[in-house]
């Protein structure tokens, strides 16, 4: 079983060395330079529920790449200028910074296609069924944010961010064909592991919860997100080692 | 069996009464605004087939909104100001006119995850995946469009307006279930079609093809594609007198 770091590392080659669909041929380039750079928790954890569940890895892959491109695709949108209007990411120029609006629009819809093609990869229409409900929720999560119609911080992260991290855990369930009964237990394990990544996003930049109740307050929230995640995870009979190790990660992370 | 004419009216009626996610339940008006006074040839075309192989339309009605979606997606997006600037559309202002162009953005990143959600309804993941297949040309179409690298206009037409025409044939082909071998006779028959919507419309907008070559030899063109497409249907061992019907009205359209 690989570690965590290792899961992470198996993800961020496979986008480095993956070729879109010949008709996106002039968008090579930028699909690629769209996805560089990212820290692939989403795909990592795909992977390791996928591992603690007994399947290897390569299994997994399409599905680990597939919320990596959604999640790509929602950073090109949401980085525009009539959206977030930010022009760097990861350090370097957004997509729209460095290759214009037009393209980055096209750009974001290209990433969600061919996310949706690994996802169809799998003969169960049951993953790609979990990543485009993941994904309404996210853009409708977005849309509250930008139109300011939804006060409930913890309630628009959710959608937001919490939605793509139970789709990392539901294709990986979808993919090892566990029984839908047996899958609640994954699902509180899946909310807490997004809500604890968003805690500490807002920690790490100082807006969201950090601006709202203040950096202490932020900590505490993340801590027991931390802790329920691992108490979700004890409860399952399965070895859990590599996904208690991306929590403790996700706690602990200063980038 | 219901006649061209019913088989918009069946699309339309169901677009209207169409209800999104509720995840998206900000984005309902929107969305809603969007897929508005359409021609629903592409969704007519997929129930056709449906019908012309002895499927009823109820069971390709989701495939046939789901196409009629995508396009949707596509026209909300390709209207943005960085892409066509158009700030109207079938007559009323576009998407991003009506309603900015943040929301323009997110509500063209729900049309196409909604009509993943319909694609995804039938059990077979082949349904979906011709539609996604279909639109990662159509997107790659709109890119050599913007980026001015593809110069060969009927190339260009295969896949910015073709592929989605196929992707009408072809889900309804997946959904009555047609084994590989007897695909390429409807195949043939819906990149004609596809070519004929095209130069129809360049005709009657007098760009494209029409204003590189001329009305009359568009016209040419137009009704070989026509032509081309009947001899297509004649050669199918099924009750094609819907089919014929569709391709006689884009033939002689005049809107």
């Amino acid at each position: 079983m690989r570690n965590a770091d290792e899961l992470r590392s198996l993800v961020d080659d496979a986008l480095a060395e993956y070729v879109p669909h010949a008709d996106l041929r002039g968008l090579d380039a930028v699909v690629a330079s769209s996805v560089e750079g990212g820290k692939r928790v989403r795909g990592a954890l795909c992977l390791a529920v996928g591992e603690a569940l007994g399947r290897e890895s390569e299994e997994l892959l399409p599905a680990a790449l597939a919320v990596e491109l959604v999640h790509a695709f929602s950073l090109v949108h949401d980085d525009l200028p009539a959206l977030d209007n930010d022009a760097t990411r990861r350090g370097r120029p957004s997509t729209w910074a460095e290759y214009g609006e037009a393209v980055a629009v096209l750009a974001g819809d290209a990433l969600f296609a061919e996310a949706l093609r690994l996802a169809l990869s799998y003969d169960s229409p049951g993953v790609a069924r979990e990543l485009v409900d993941a994904t309404l929720g996210m853009i409708g999560g977005q849309y509250l944010d930008i139109s300011g119609s939804e006060h409930d911080l913890a309630s628009l992260n959710r959608l937001k961010t919490g939605r793509l991290f139970d789709a990392s855990v539901g294709m990986a369930l979808e993919i090892a064909r566990v029984p839908e009964r047996d899958r609640a237990r994954w699902r509180a394990f899946s909310e807490q592991v997004g809500a604890l990544f968003q805690l500490v996003d807002d920690l790490l930049d100082g807006d969201g919860f950090a601006a709202m109740y203040g950096a202490e307050e932020t900590r505490r929230l993340a801590d027991a997100a931390a802790e329920h995640a691992l108490a979700a995870l004890a409860e399952l009979a399965c070895d859990t080692g590599v996904l208690r190790e991306l929590v403790e990660a996700l706690a602990s992370r200063t980038a």
